[in-house]
């Protein structure tokens, strides 16, 4: 205690998260969160348009929105409008698109609209920490559904929803991200999309669609998002974390105005930050095509680097399917390794991972999962630390047996 | 009701606002908020300041909060720490100085930190509306600190505290705006923060200090900030909004990191926008002090215009005193005169203004107090506005008397 410090600490409210603790740094080997490849973030080129807009456009910064508005810079809207035409088969215009402040600010909204405690909402079984977290603080209670390798279970969420009903209990929506799931990686078919929006219609709940990573697809393919597909039963939320930069806390929400309006009548934060949202609007208006293409071989590279690195320290011990796009990989050890278990010894040796309970609805059952980034690495990060990460689990469980022929980094 | 018309509106959670109405532009005479003068935006060096940060430290841009931790752009809290230090006579470092997007973020967090329902908290009669609204939906009461020509009266918050204390009630804190308060102008002297500093330690609760207006001030002098008095008492939180531009969402808090590690706790939204903190910080780090000053002397000239203005159309039927820095001027009609009576006719008319109950924490109180905000308009404009809202106010009261008089803009 020192002659500063706080004085009313016992005034504090209940139920307040641990204090931070001083940052230190990043570990050696970081294969946490959602960061991206610094070596692809085009320095030049966005100093070039932050230059140009600033002085094109400077005099707006004066006032609160740029003077335009809460629904955020209409050069950024307009460009999310026709990214999400062009690429996810929605029709759209400006006037229903809202730039947020991250697209964790778009689940906060969503939920200040439609949630209340005591709700229930369904999620996919793995599924985003931050919307569990968020979700769970609300007091909701999480139904997950179950996912394969193409993500949700048609007849088990038919099931899940009969058995709610018996219960005289509608969700208040169905929180998915149907394209790159997080964590999985999977793709949800058309025929998929199209059954859930029918059990949605039946049972009376809206969809909730995230598509956080669908800029970053290896073949460029995907189905409609739900919104494309049926709009009065979808609010859209999509971020540029991850198709730019996460450090650029942007993101966007799309729906039809008699929701949107809802939405924006939350959004009393003052606007999302300028310079953020005009750089990226100067940039992008001009350069996405381009820069996705890019960014998603340099991806997809990385991951098959860190693919090849787990078949070649974990053998057949780590099950894993190949992602479709993204930046990440969802791995699952045998049934009986407890990752957490992992998480003080891999911190030890300088490695983060995130381990499958924090992304899980249900965190018991995912003890063997695991999730890695591959993004921010090198390839020979990458390579030396998926090895590094099979030597402490190896000195943990046993797991992979066969890790003593494997070379470490 | 067309066919993309959001399908579930029965399942919005009680007790939704307004839904917002689409963005119709601003109006001619636009005298509300906290917006800044378009013609003093440095866009050429803000905009260069941009070209040079992004170019040097862009691939930081990979990673959430630049990889540099939860507390904001080191430049930046280096700069706010000195800012303080030169300033507002706070000795602290930029370890304790955590970057929030806009002050108002700061007000939630802190909030989060210390306020359940129930709680009552302090705030000056006239305050901020918007730290009334958060503290209101919070669910705490508001007891109401008298004020006069400078700033709360220490005997009447002595009498209120006594009055609590009879109660039981111990606030969770003195939330105020000592330098430049907002909306009367006014600066708390020494003998009056000392005393107040005296009464909260007595009284057990801390000072919640908002000083987003203290880098504006005509004369260059103010007393030490509440936090440089006693900093183990305060949590101190400032902006950029007024000293640069609001549509940049960016404002500080500082505080011991005994309490400053419970709010980056709460912060959850993945860092503030980069840019906006990058681009303040390569200019005021070489530009401040020029440009506060430059400025301050433009916002002093507006303020003696809309001064004179109102003295020549409202003479004696309006009171007010000159504050002494910031944005707005503060003024009451008659005691029978209700504004909001005016705001209808007003909006016909083009012009805008902030009602004297949206700001005090006893709204029936201040019906005949409005605000109007000098930074935005012109010179001209603002001569023009005053001189119709005389004419509304006549039409609408019979007050000012004179005002057939008055040559209208």
């Amino acid at each position: 205690m020192n002659d500063t410090a706080f004085a009313y600490p016992h005034l504090f409210a209940p139920g307040q998260p641990a204090p931070a603790a001083r940052f230190a740094g990043h570990p050696k080997f970081n294969f946490i969160g959602g960061h991206n490849d610094p070596t692809h973030i085009p320095s030049a080129e966005l100093a070039a348009a932050a230059d140009a807009v600033i002085r094109r456009e400077g005099d707006k910064l004066a006032m609160y929105n740029l003077g335009l508005g809460p629904m955020g810079f209409p050069g950024l809207r307009s460009f999310v409008a026709d990214k999400l035409t062009r690429h996810r088969g929605i029709k759209t215009t400006a006037e229903d698109v809202l730039i947020t402040t991250g697209s964790g600010q778009g689940i906060d909204l969503i939920s200040q609209v439609l949630l209340q405690p005591g709700d229930t909402v369904l999620l996919e079984e793995f599924c985003y920490a931050g919307a569990i977290n968020r979700f769970r603080k609300l007091g909701a209670t999480i139904v997950p559904v179950p996912l394969d390798d193409e993500g949700m279970k048609v007849d088990a969420l038919a099931g899940i929803l009969a058995d709610l009903k018996a219960k005289g209990i509608t969700p208040k929506f169905l929180y998915t991200i149907p394209t790159i799931q997080n964590p999985t990686g999977s793709i949800l078919p058309l025929d998929r999309r199209l059954a859930i929006l029918k059990l949605a219609k039946e049972f009376g709940f809206p969809i909730f669609e995230d598509e956080c990573y669908a800029d970053l697809l290896w073949q460029g393919g995907a189905p409609a998002a739900f919104y494309g597909l049926a709009p009065s039963q979808v609010i859209h939320i999509g971020s540029f974390s991850k198709s730019l930069a996460p450090a650029l806390r942007v993101g966007y929400c799309v729906a039809d105005w008699s929701v949107l309006s809802r939405i924006v009548a939350c959004k009393t934060d003052g606007g999302t930050g300028a310079l953020d949202q005009m750089v990226i609007a100067e940039y992008f208006a001009r350069h996405f095509d381009e820069h996705i293409s890019k960014l998603s071989k340099v991806l997809e590279d990385k991951l098959d680097t860190m693919f090849e690195a787990v078949e070649k320290s974990f053998g057949t011990s780590m099950q894993m399917t190949r992602p479709k796009g993204g930046i990440f990989l969802w791995m699952k050890l045998p049934d009986n390794v407890d990752v957490t278990t992992l998480i003080k010894p891999a911190a030890e040796a300088g490695l983060v991972f995130n381990p499958g309970p924090e992304w899980a609805v249900n965190g018991a059952a995912a003890k063997p999962f695991l999730r890695l980034c591959f993004a921010l690495p090198s390839k020979e990060t990458i390579q030396a630390g998926v090895a590094e990460f099979a030597r402490v689990c190896h000195a943990v469980t046993g797991i992979p047996a066969q890790s003593g022929n494997v070379k470490l980094g």
